[in-house]
């Protein structure tokens, strides 16, 4: 197989894999359940008012929902991308589309990322690993990607335990921070940082935020967890033993929202990482996030059809506006200043 | 179908749904399993003199138990009353009937609500749902209802999330409590205030004995789920879906209590919501409730016959005072002061 | 049949649902597995040094162990006493009959309660229920017990939850205080109270010591359950429904312990209810009792012979050592001012 | 059976047991399980850095792995021992050799020894039970141990509920911590002490580092139960009765190195006791221990052939530095001093 088929062949395999296999983290949730609102039974609401916009990237959205990036690069990605445009755009969500590297370093592969046709008005996050930034990307790369997707912002994300069992994997992570802000500086757009599923604590988010990245997406463990795809995608009996031993590695993405909560976040933060459903999302935003992201939950329905897509949207957005009705927030300002939100287990 | 049958159909589903499925919400309890008594071994107590009698509604009643509201209007619901009426007067319970909105909107249903007359000296309570005061209902729908049931006070339900997924459901709760407090202002009888199973907290009870309601039933999580209960009704795929995701939602009813306990209350407090014995009756009291209210808990009986209820209640009563008796609690007041009761999970 | 037949009934079926049937508590424990020996892996013992030896009753005993009371009046409850009887002596436990008052309201029966002869120099603990002295025994039946068993000391057992499911319970409790107390200041033998698995906390455990009773026995809950045996037993169905509602009632007897362990006693502390084996024995001594009791747990031995009893008792004698060479302790009193042992669960 | 038949029988026996009987402890777990890493999402790192390179005994070792003390003095043994030093040399891993006891008893066994061949430059250890410095050894037996593994230091077990159970154990443990110390000052190469997997404790660590013991290794609950063990090799009903009784004794592994870590200690510390894999491996050090000992994870690939341990302590270095990846720490001596591990659940 040339170089190509290879990047082919991981693609159309991370999909099979998520859609098909067991891929959660063991031991590990993302915390959400210990958390309940505290409902008011006497909300001062009429459910029809509810107003679930918010502002992301400078454009007003119609939900605080965000399709977290993944795909790219195929025939079938391009399917599934274009339902996720129309989708995003009917509904209101922004979209994080997948590593843009396979079309730069593979100009035929690049019409699977022109989809701004079918989604013109939301925030497109285009994206790219961070460790490439090790490998010969610089800024040039990141404008073709950006160029590509016509995107609002460009997203790098953090992979460490992936690339370390990823059978092509990138694992030299020295100074990319330096490296992060650098482009941050020279960037025409703006940009943001996200895990794939081990989560980003606050520690970090603040280093980041200080040295202009825009937002954060925790990306937390409970959720989809990459060791475990990579492991069923490889071939070498030592990256396959390991993947067991450390699939409870990761921050949990409810914690990485309390811990990013305290030191009070001087960018958009993002929560996802495991999100199923829209109570969960509401959740997820009253515990300190501005947007909730949704990964694998939702590939099912991508890989159908727009219309699966659009019914999915609905009811996510209905269930977040239940919990908004139970705890009377009007808002997603009010849901995010909520006090009616507890702890409840360990 | 006219307006008639669908309100028919609604209440005989009701009934059969609560008689035959799980409706019970996911992952949320009463949370009465984390209290224990603390067992006094030498009770200075004859176990024939304990004494369960206690006021109600200016009334003197056998019982702290109460029927929560449950149903009328239909020929099923009759016979379900009536058998209510018969046990309540001859065991001592008082009576919540349920929501006489139909009668009102379709006199000819008003008979089903007619059963003083088997319940002659008991608190009995009319009902209806808070909501349609914002639904072309006032002083004098609320008249004839009590009238009709010849009640001793009206009890208005909040039931957000139900309206929420009911198929016909009412979901504009704005400027409710202003419109409570006039009804209350001129009403002639007590009102009191209730949930339907996700609770009310000590917030919300305290506006509400502020502005003169009698008596809140604070009808908490872990019993019935009202939104399992529409789903199961529902052909609208979206509220279907929806339903499994805001099933947790809700406040546990003993986390109520715990909740109002702290501010003492200046009215009486009615603990209901997923109670199935006369020993978490008895927690309800010592965690601070005035009376215990059963709902789904006793429906089989209710559907059976007034014999079966009897025993029911007899068996009810007799937990209650096993409870007493543990911890040498001579009567309903020695029981809601006691300090032998404490929290041993969590 | 006649009285005398309802008791010998009575008595036999409590030994055939105690070996056969499952009569534990529900939703409840002993406790003991909240806490865990501190390891010493360098014990500076001997093990075959390890001395057990304790006094009871002014007696000095080879063991901490104690037989709990159970059982008399019947040909078979003969065979049992006479069993425990040969092996309490053989290994050293000291041993507390069943109750004697039918022995004295039949006089045919009393030879079932003579086993001093096999069992010369061990404390026996003759047994009555303290709820007898409302119903007509007084200084005189106690006496004629004792005598009759050639007793070291007098039990009066507390049991008011087993007496309300009872067929035949007594369930007047009223004044029994001052009763036991006037008993204690007349009798000529040490008097005792134990529970029968519902615990007794330190606030009547203080005032019981107080008044100068010489030994509570606190037969915690956790272990048997005397509402679920009674109600294997029973035919009224209002009893049997409300057995299971109460089987969770009863302070698990680590807490009783610890409880009492806070105000330092002035007498002898018993811990019994749902003891199985040794290690737990040592637990128990451990968080402050005396003598460790074992009841339902060695039934099947005792049913079985004396060389059975004989085996079990040095079982648990080699556990009870086992745990003490673990931490180094190297007589009772090393175990009892033990800093060894933490509570690891709640 | 002759008595060198009688041992060759033993360590055939425990083999054979370790190999295909459940022998863990019975409600007891090493704690790892409740401690969880704070994944760094941007480790200024690369994976090839990793160094997991650390000093033991004087030697500088490819990784802080320990084989802990197994076996000996049989045949079979003889390879065990033969793989383990061939994989233990190739990978860097230290190696505690099984008892060497029977070696000295019987001269004709002490060729399963001479391993040190295989391993020219680890750190190797020779081992006896502490005890038998109660029962005939000296100097001068502990002498020929070590010449004969041409041992950098010599490790004494403690293991008590060990020989408790075991059929023709030695239980005399009295004096013998002034033997230890005394033994520690005469003697020419360094001491260490271990427990076999009922954990040592701050207190006992502490004292014995006073007197010149230079590694502990703690060996705690939550792997292989020996008193489990034991029992299956047991014709003694009474020993077999007595040992699931016992098989909740020890303290868990994670919580020796917590209680250690407090009392900053002054010697080496290892951690063994349940070790798994290399994550949990990571946690140990992370928790205070300098190198992290595995007994019968390993055991299976050690029958089977050094090609098979290669492979497995290849597997457990990369999920160790897999760990050391998801925090940042480029060193052993990093992850000893990280501050990115926390307790999540108790
Ligand atoms: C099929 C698939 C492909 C993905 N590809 C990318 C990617 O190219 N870039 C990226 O940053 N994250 C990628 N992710 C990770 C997701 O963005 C997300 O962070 C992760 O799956 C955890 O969220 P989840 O639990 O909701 O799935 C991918 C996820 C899936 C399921
Ligand atoms: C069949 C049925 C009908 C009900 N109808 C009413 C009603 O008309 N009005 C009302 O306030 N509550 C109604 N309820 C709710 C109950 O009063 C109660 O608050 C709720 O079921 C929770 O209590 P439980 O867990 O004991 O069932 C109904 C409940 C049942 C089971
Ligand atoms: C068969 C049987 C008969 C008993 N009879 C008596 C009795 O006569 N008097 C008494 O005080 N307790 C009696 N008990 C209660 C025990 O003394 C003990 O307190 C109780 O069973 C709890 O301990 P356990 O969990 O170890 O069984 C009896 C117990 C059993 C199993
Ligand atoms: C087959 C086998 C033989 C052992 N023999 C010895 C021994 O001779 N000396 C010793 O100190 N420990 C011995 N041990 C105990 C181990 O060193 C270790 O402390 C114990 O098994 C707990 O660790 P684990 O849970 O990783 O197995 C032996 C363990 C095994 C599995």
């Amino acid at each position: 197989m040339n170089q190509r088929d290879d990047v082919n062949k991981r693609k159309a395999d991370h999909i099979q894999i998520c859609l098909n296999d067991d891929v959660n983290g063991i031991g590990i949730t993302t915390g959400f359940e210990q958390f309940s609102f505290i409902h008011q039974a006497l909300p001062d609401l009429d459910f029809t008012e509810i107003n679930v916009e918010t502002f992301f990237l400078e454009k007003k959205v119609a939900t605080p929902f965000l399709i977290s990036s993944m795909t790219g690069g195929t025939e079938k990605a391009m399917t599934i991308n274009q339902n996720l445009a129309i989708a995003a755009e009917e509904k209101g969500w922004s979209f994080g589309v997948g590593s843009g590297r396979a079309a730069v370093e593979d100009p035929e592969r690049a019409y699977t990322f022109r989809i701004r046709k079918y989604a013109p008005s939301i925030p497109i996050i285009a994206n790219v690993g961070a460790v490439q930034l090790n490998y010969g990307f610089g800024v040039d790369e990141c404008k073709k990607i950006v160029d590509l997707v016509e995107a609002d912002a460009l997203v790098l994300h953090l992979n460490s335990l992936q690339e370390l069992i990823q059978p092509e994997g990138n694992t030299n992570f020295r100074g990319l921070f330096q490296k992060i802000e650098e482009l941050c500086k020279s960037f025409h757009l703006p940009i943001g940082v996200k895990e794939v599923g081990w989560g980003i604590n606050s520690e970090l988010a603040g280093r980041l935020f200080d040295v202009g990245i825009s937002f954060i997406d925790v990306a937390g463990a409970g959720g989809t967890n990459w060791s475990q795809v990579e492991k069923l995608r490889s071939t070498d009996p030592l990256k396959r033993a390991v993947a067991d031993a450390i699939s409870g590695l990761g921050i949990p993405t409810s914690e990485c929202l309390l811990d990013i909560k305290q030191n009070e976040g001087t960018g958009t933060l993002i929560a996802s990482g495991g999100l199923g459903n829209g109570v969960e999302a509401a959740k997820a935003i009253a515990l300190g996030a501005d947007l909730a992201g949704f990964g694998r939950s939702i590939l099912a329905e991508a890989v159908t059809s727009e219309k699966a897509l659009i019914e999915r949207f609905t009811q996510t957005e209905f269930e977040l506006k239940a919990a908004m009705f139970s705890i009377g927030a009007a808002s997603i300002n009010e849901l995010k200043n909520t006090s009616y939100i507890k702890r409840v287990r360990y």
